[in-house]
């Protein structure tokens, strides 16, 4: 470019001095000397009127190319190093059997925050979880439908633990029995291959219950049979083959209309952000893939959410609720309120109305996003406290998350509780990275207090006066030290409610101020979006969900059933 | 830039006009003018000597830059529509009865590449197979491992089809029966959710029969219960499970030192390509994974690779498998050549050493990738035309694969027939694109056949002589237009053998001239990649495999056990 202009400008400057045809180095080199001898004198020559915007849109583009370059190659290269970082985690401090033993439960919301929080310094850290991976469960609707691959919204627990100081062993079983008295947990390996040794016992000075929840089916006949859940990564990989299955089967040649109509029936049962996410979900699948790959069949896909309130989504405010409902009459997602699920059977669900009547109506699949109900381990742990947890929806903790009755050794965090919380994920991981604080805190003090003790024994052996006098001085200090541990009790701070609500539309109820913004549109979506990645426990997931994000725009949704 | 240059001549120039200390753009504007009025004249004044050079590599630096933005934005752009292109199919001619109608049986290499290449306007194309899409195989151990996604190396058959110009209808069923004499098809729906029809039977003008071929296990005892297939992605997925499991079980506290030796023993049956790269990723999985997750395990596991013939990879020349089986040392994975399987125990695996001898040998895990056997809806057609299908190993077909004993009406091709190329991917997919060519041309015929008769009607109620001599003549040249209608045997031209060995390297096999090219490392694994991706059947495919690869090496594979 520089040559061209340069070039540009001295052919002006040529056609005057009668100078013609030189090549273009020579007169590069001709413009330096003739500008190095120059006297600034008058001219009648004028440039052409779009010279200077020319050069300027020039500049403009160069700068902007160098900036692509840097950004392309430096950002790549800083991308590359912190992945490398991740993936190699270094050295770590062996087993102590001089420090304490905390016994973590669990590898979802509470557990993972408080590893990712938690300094293992001071701490011998042993996790148990039938799950040997952490699970973005806000995510699921979207791997359920394809949106997003399984893989990308899960963390190996190991991809944690091995970044910390000293070794955390994570055991991948489950928890039978937990005995508050002698403070030890029994478990068993939960994989399908068996070993030798298959079920253990050992022991802790702190114990995180992080179980979470099962899901609650409120008893109703054929739920467990035949509808599918939305907890568990397998539950979603099981609804999307489920399906497609249906789709596939609704192909099949000769099927009635009616028998097609039965089979491209989806019944959502529940309310909530996973309900509607989901309906939401299956309604953009419908529109984007299902359209171009089934013509003959996308037409006669139906949605319904059947919810028992009055109303759904009782945790966002009235007008994004109507704003959600407005959006599903336009999506043609039928939403059914105070309507009540009595029993799902193979072929159809069976629902009374408000008017208390009960009708049987046909479909394909149901997919149940209900209600939440504390696991047998839970309900075994406090039917040993039978004097302190009296509560049936959960376990009941004081202020700093102790769990009523266990005198400060068992902590228990999210689902597994009740608190005045929801039981949500964001609960649970200020609870978990609280825990981790105060877990921090307290090694701090036994440090003090192991310190103070020796300084009492040497007193009482010290010779001279002077020693006296230094070891109660530094007594003195320790003990002051020891007063500034105060423990904070635990307080939850709101962040907002979101949820995708199909379309490329979300809602959002974020507080704000000492009032509350509530919003909801495609804006909003995007909002979501990074809300959501920047929630994401690591670059990795983050970078996996966002080039899924990424393939499903360019390339759709597979139809395939695995 | 262009400014700063501009400044850098100036300030030289002016620093003898003795003009100082002017706003930047009237110096631009006074550059111009000195420029306009400037007789070209001697000067003393030489630039600095680093000038030319700097702006030398501005200027280069400059078109880099742009160079780098019109291939970002020009690029991607082309992408976006191209694949946008790929989600948005058109609209197709419906069913036409007065044409003849093809019913493909598979979804495999062989079906696939008949539906990519046939041009459906001449006839109803039906494909029924269970799996609605079509699966990669050869990247099928890469899946086992977590080096790629599942769902990146399979495309929905519907993907290709809605692209074809006349509707093709997509079954996904088993076909159960085929009736030669009647040339109908029998098949049952055979996804989980069945709907009231779930089997039915199609008549067919032409069958193509490409329902390739299932696991072979020798009748040897315990294989179907105990040990893990590499055929369809369901087994990919299951071995990657039961290898993790592996990993947990040994992980899991007081297993004894003879236990996890167990555990944590891979055995793979077979020492084709399929067998060869299932130890060469695992052993990559080990290297690059398991080693920064399982400290205390990575070092202990072990891979043992079993083969019954003399050598590994048969197909390859000498030198290659050399270069493996040294690759495979360095890599500490056992080969045991003229071993024999005798049973698989659920904890171990009975082999027959080349000295007859037999040993029990314990193992975690025993994946089984020997052997190919034809399907029972193969083996009852044949029976049904027992004096021309005699061959045990599978269909015969002549030079123009039509099925011996069919007149013409069955075309079988891939692994279900007994030919003399080997039973691979590269000769199913040659034939499939063969047959898709005749079928076009033989359709081309049969228009000219009809216009011909329709002639010959015509000729004999032509009622002057200039009409009989008219169509006469139309009639010859007709008839000439048939007689150049030559069906060319099918002709299979090798492109070569390729196979992953583990650590990057690869070995490739390619015909050159007359003799062979024999290559393998590093280079060649790059080739095989390349190669892989080339082969794959769509742009969608592409860049999933390409982009999964990526995300392997940033993050390496994940050791979740779903």
């Amino acid at each position: 470019m520089q040559f061209s202009r340069g070039h540009a400008i001295l052919t002006r400057s040529l056609a005057q001095s009668r100078t013609l045809a030189r090549p273009a180095f020579k007169q590069r080199h001709l413009i330096r000397r003739t500008l190095a001898s120059q006297p600034s004198g008058e001219s009648t020559v004028t440039p052409p009127p779009n010279f200077a915007k020319q050069s300027k849109w020039r500049g403009f583009l160069q700068i902007l190319g160098r900036a692509t370059l840097i950004t392309i190659f430096g950002g790549a290269g800083a991308f590359y190093y912190i992945t490398q970082q991740e993936r190699n985690p270094g050295h770590q401090l062996p087993a102590d059997p001089e420090k304490k033993t905390v016994v973590v439960l669990g590898s979802g919301w509470g557990a993972t925050s408080l590893l990712k929080t938690l300094d293992t310094t001071e701490y011998n850290v042993v996790v148990i979880s039938p799950k040997n991976f952490f699970l973005f469960t806000p995510l699921l609707p979207s791997v359920a439908v394809g949106t997003l691959n399984p893989r990308s919204i899960i963390q190996p627990t190991r991809y944690i633990t091995r970044h910390k100081t000293r070794a955390v062993s994570v055991i991948e079983a489950d928890a039978q029995e937990v005995d508050p008295i002698n403070k030890t947990v029994t478990f068993t390996d939960s994989s399908e291959i068996q070993g030798d040794v298959s079920s253990t016992t050992i022991s802790y000075d702190y114990l995180v219950f992080a179980v979470g929840a099962e899901v609650q089916t409120f008893g109703i006949p054929g739920v467990k049979e035949n509808a599918c859940f939305m907890k568990e990564l397998a539950d979603a990989e099981r609804m999307q083959r489920q399906f497609m299955d249906c789709i596939e089967t609704a192909a099949f040649p000769g099927q009635s209309t009616e028998e097609i109509d039965r089979l491209l029936h989806m019944v959502v049962v529940g309310g909530g952000p996973t309900g509607i996410e989901l309906s939401g979900e299956l309604h953009d699948f419908l529109e984007d893939d299902l359209k171009s790959w089934y013509p003959e069949l996308a037409g006669k896909v139906r949605i319904t959410l059947v919810e028992a309130l009055p109303s759904v989504l009782p945790m966002f405010s009235k007008q994004l609720i109507d704003y959600t409902e407005s959006t599903f009459k336009e999506s043609k997602i039928d939403i059914m309120t105070k309507t009540m699920v009595k029993e799902v059977k193979e072929k159809s669900v069976m629902l009374q109305l408000p008017d208390k009547s009960v009708v049987e109506v046909p479909c394909g699949m149901v997919v149940w996003a209900a209600g939440n109900k504390g696991r047998k381990v839970t309900q075994d742990l406090m039917a040993k406290i039978p004097a302190a947890q009296t509560n049936k929806r959960g376990i009941t903790v004081d202020d700093y998350l102790r769990m009523d009755g266990t005198n400060g050794t068992i902590f228990a965090i999210g689902d597994c509780t009740a608190t005045s919380y929801a039981p949500t994920a964001q609960v649970a991981s200020q609870q978990g990275a609280y825990l981790a604080r105060m877990l921090t805190q307290m090694a701090k003090k036994d440090l003090y207090d192991k310190r103070l003790a020796s300084l009492e024994i040497s007193a009482t052996s010290a010779a001279s006066e002077e020693d006296k006098k230094k070891i109660a001085d530094e007594a003195e200090a320790t003990k002051r030290q020891l007063n500034k541990f105060k423990l904070r009790p635990f307080h939850y701070s709101h962040q907002g409610s979101l949820a995708y609500i199909g379309s490329d539309k979300a809602i959002a109820d974020l507080p704000f101020m000492n009032g509350n913004f509530a919003s909801g549109g495609v804006a909003t979506y995007l909002f979501w979006r990074s809300a959501y990645l920047s929630t994401l426990f690591s670059l990795r997931n983050r970078t996996l969900v966002a080039t899924d994000w990424l393939k499903t725009r360019l390339f759709g949704r597979d139809v395939s059933r695995e």
